[in-house]
């Protein structure tokens, strides 16, 4: 609409963004599929952006968030559990022994998710998560996590969504974790949230009716599964996707794979002094085979060292 | 917000409505939940509503529509599959044998649906239900199934709408199948579209990212189940919920379980010459349990032959 391009004109809507080829990406893709008139013209309905959550839109280092929680949620459960004193990968947890923990692997995520994650309801976890949220604090930068999040996404996903976008988190981490924080955070409601899940089941207790989480994986909405998510939950292809990791490789195929003016956009984590710096060889957020994509697919990458003037918002 | 408050003032927004117990039901709960300062007062991202499909938003009988899609489907590929002729249940539509059709049940209903839904790209299968939809006709009403929703619940969709709701379709129907239409017959647009589904893959085909339909039932997004995809998609709980058959019981239970001002309509089709007349003992749509549950949870039920002016759109 003429009032928000004015507006636009008139200030600029990325300025944690430094001048460069990344900002001017982003700026030119929306230009470009919202003036009518352009032959690159997207309907509103139809501008439809993809962002993955973790390294993304907030931090992902030393552990993922949701790990984080899971670790805490482990030592808070321990007196009901004194088994696991002497039984992996509790034991592990329990003595902060990364190692060992690292060694447990999938089967024991699985194990910890099982046991974190399940036996309650939706509501029950919704709110655990958002108490857990409210007071917990990364280990170096001693802020909230939700202090953490990237102050240049935010104003992309404000961006978009003043050019008529319907932005979308489409993560590996929980859905329903992430559903705890996304409006808040991210001004993304809870149907605007895919992510993976363990199984939930309806019953009658009590005469209530009742959703249950077990502890069961549902879906795995990563690598392969973004795609398979979206088409699910979306029903539209993304004509824009962001993502920082091997685990994006598949969205951002999907979504630029269609022919016609995309924008797919990988986040590089280049700034050891202001956040992290990693990439092909890291353990959480590796980015190896969807860099060398990135260079024949065309898609933008983000060198947050040099890109972004702010990492995190400044909170008053 | 006010403007709209005064503009529903000056008209009815239910019109096709007679008064009556129903609409007075309908109009009092939304005028409830969205007065400020009413001790009912729910705030706009919380007001979510779910309509069930056939039969609730439009007809079902003699078949449903999808059903209808699926044997018209076996008809256009039988060239391709000449033995057919001799394998049932593909043998009794190819004769019109519903009798035979009918006995294969369940497990003949799943070898139609995976020769005919399955086997193609999303993008595929949402283009060849447009056509259908597009020429297919009604067999005793002779108009196209767009023209055979209901308008009273046109109505009610727009007046929720208008009302600061957010409107999904909740509906053992297949999800694709509905957002092949449900934008332009429901201005519902594809992520507020919950439905059954089969799995999806995700591959790379001739080097171009593809997602393909198999033959394998993924989520069935019916009784039960409707709960559970309620939570999955859209990750609150409905205030208002609208059905029309024992497989919403679960729907209008989880929606109006929680305490607080809740509204759950059950459909009543009780017209048999402006269109059918059927509840406990239909094999389409049956009614019997959650008509039961009406009276001891208060739920409203939509009599169609008195409550409704109209049933269906005059198209000019
Ligand atoms: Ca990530
Ligand atoms: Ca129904």
């Amino acid at each position: 609409s003429v009032w928000i391009s004015a507006a636009l004109a008139q200030t600029d809507p990325l300025p944690s963004w430094n001048d460069g080829a990344a900002k001017q990406a982003i700026v030119a893709f929306v230009t470009d599929v919202t003036r009518e008139g352009s032959p690159d013209f997207v309907p509103a309905p139809d501008r439809v952006a993809t962002f993955d959550n973790d390294g993304t839109l907030w931090i992902e280092q030393p552990i993922y968030v949701q790990f984080a929680f899971a670790l805490d949620r482990v030592k808070e459960l321990a007196p009901q559990h004194p088994e696991w004193k002497d039984k992996q990968p509790f034991k592990a947890v329990l003595e902060g022994d990364m190692a060992t923990l690292a060694a447990a692997g999938e089967h024991g995520a699985v194990e910890i998710v099982a046991a974190t994650h399940a036996g309650m309801t939706p509501e029950q976890f919704i709110g655990m998560v958002k108490t857990w949220i409210a007071s917990a604090k990364h280990p170096r930068f001693d802020r909230h996590y939700e202090d953490l999040v990237y102050q240049p996404m935010l104003e992309v996903l404000a961006y978009m969504r003043a050019s008529g976008f319907k932005t979308f988190i489409v993560s590996g981490g929980g859905i329903e974790f992430m559903r705890a924080f996304a409006q808040k955070s991210y001004g993304i409601p809870p149907d605007q949230v895919v992510g993976s899940s363990i199984v939930t089941k309806f019953e009658t207790r009590d005469g209530k009716p009742t959703l249950f989480r077990l502890p069961q994986v549902n879906f795995v909405d990563d690598g392969p599964g973004k795609p398979v998510g979206i088409n699910q939950h979306i029903g539209l292809r993304p004509i824009a996707a962001f993502g920082n990791s091997d685990g994006d490789l598949q969205m951002l195929q999907w979504t630029t794979g269609s022919g016609g003016r995309r924008l797919g956009v990988l986040v590089h984590h280049t700034d050891a002094e202001r956040e992290y710096a990693y990439d092909r060889n890291s353990k959480v957020g590796r980015l190896d085979k969807a860099l060398d994509a990135a260079a024949t697919d065309r898609w933008t990458v983000v060198d947050m060292k040099r890109d972004w003037k702010t990492i995190f918002p400044v909170r008053p």
